[in-house]
């Protein structure tokens, strides 16, 4: 194999009550990358089409996890990557991690796969901080391992993927504004209240719970976020019109996908899901900003392969 | 029935990173209650032995949680309420808990159980809101309920009993001096670092998981409290030299029970708090303080009935 073209998908983070520990891939949309190998050494990014990110490759996300990759694989070619964006960057939507997964898969697949795809993410996260300044694992492993995923820490033993009940469906509106990642840090508070804490603390656990006993009303009452949520939705045009909806339509839950200013809401069945999206597409049409909006399983499956040679 | 005589436990709460919101009983240790009808309506506390608490009826956590019950179901006889009390008031093992719970439970059967365990927690709570000016129920819900309970908050369908891995012992220290809780609660932080509130999240979520799939590995790197232990360690003598020692043994995690004294270990199987025990209580010979040592399954039943007539 000599040339691999792979979907990567977008994914949703910072899942509510799972601020920069828990996410999942968005199913149907995503970036493709095609990488090949090249007998000059190193990694080149050789195209970019779609939205700009840098072709410089000491800053594309892509090839600065790529190299890192190889410094400890040692492979005796060197690869090409050629981006198609579809994920605008500062989407929330994981656009970073899809490519600085993307380009790990990729090679390591061209490769044999001398890897897994558990020991691709500390790969796949140095690309990533390239981009966010941060090293967080909550966009690239759910890109990497499909499902939901719950990051502990960037140890692999505490990588964990979770149980997922099969009627769990993800709607998420993208309002085609830009929300820097690190903006959208700086403007947390570095302290949160003990009592904010424990309501967190015991809504993941809760949550976490739930899944394992497939307990919807539990979901309900647990995928909430007290903490990060005020502060951010500031960013994000008509985020409380958008967030009543979705809930009062039956949403199990609705917040601010990784830092925005995408929104996500969770649901019971994929007819839920169609229902909020055509409410929501409403509420935003009235305000004049471009926007996309998608409609995934949570168990959804991530990375893939579309074509190879 | 006229009389019942029960066994309430002890419970240990605060579990790690289960800040007011884990708790489970301690088999082998609580408090003995006999609870009679009366003809004269009201609740009165005939006798207190072992250690001191109030025989006010106004005052005692026992007849407050007793008459809140009373208020609601309106028997048409008084309740008298005799304490033995073998938990240290201030111990940080539930001693109002216990006698919060105790009362209800027995008022309850004596009644003809008109109702349900999980329904007479919101009583209990209230019995232990008169003794820590709080309403909390991780210390009334395991003991009334048994085994390992989530709290996530007062109502009753987010009082939630946890699966426990079966090999689950704990190992309990109580050292004999008094910690009151509301100075314990005093010397908290009213505010927690974003980082450690996320560190905390990330540690309970994943000792959920880690419950649901008998993972004990994931049980030792989650079981850690990163917020409220470094503050109220310092009120407990020797508790660094124990927690190391807990921990050097195999431990799965050590921390504080409840707001302290008492100190508590997880272990795998009971062999380990075995052997806990044996070090521990060497080193706590040393201190000079008077101290008593339990273990327990962690899965243990809660309060029970041990006569009646």
């Amino acid at each position: 194999m000599k040339k691999i073209k792979i979907f990567s998908p977008a994914t949703v983070s910072n899942v509510a009550c799972g601020f920069d520990i828990l996410g999942f891939p968005i199913e149907s949309f995503g970036d493709e990358m095609v990488i090949s190998k090249s007998d000059k050494k190193g990694v080149r990014i050789t195209k970019v089409e779609g939205y700009p990110v840098p072709i410089d490759s000491k800053k594309n996300v892509a090839s600065v996890s790529a190299q890192k990759l190889i410094n400890d694989l040692k492979p005796s070619c060197g690869f090409e990557i050629e981006i198609k964006k579809n994920i605008i960057p500062g989407s929330g939507i994981g656009s970073s991690g899809s490519n600085a997964a993307g380009s790990v898969y990729g090679i390591n697949k061209l490769l044999g796969e001398p890897l897994t795809l558990k020991q691709l993410i500390k790969y796949a996260m140095s690309g990533e901080a390239a981009s966010s300044l941060t090293e967080h694992p909550d966009n690239v492993a759910p890109a990497l391992l499909g499902g939901l995923v719950m990051v502990k820490s960037i140890h692999e033993e505490n990588i964990i993927s979770l149980p997922v009940p099969k009627d769990l469906f993800c709607f998420v509106i993208n309002p085609k504004i830009e929300v820097k990642t690190s903006y959208s840090r700086e403007i947390l508070p570095s302290n949160v209240a003990l009592s904010s804490m424990t309501k967190q603390v015991a809504n993941f656990g809760t949550f976490i719970y739930a899944l394992h006993t497939s307990n919807y009303d539990l979901i309900k009452v647990s995928l909430i976020d007290n903490v990060i949520e005020k502060h951010r939705k500031k960013l994000i045009p008509s985020f409380d019109e958008v967030q009543k909806k979705c809930l009062e339509l039956g949403a199990l839950g609705c917040s601010i996908s990784g830092s925005g200013p995408s929104i996500f809401a969770i649901t019971k069945g994929e007819e839920n899901a169609e229902k909020i999206n055509t409410e929501v597409t409403k509420i935003y049409k009235k305000t004049n900003i471009d926007f996309s909006t998608y409609i995934s399983k949570i168990s959804s499956k991530g990375i893939k392969v579309i074509d190879s040679n």
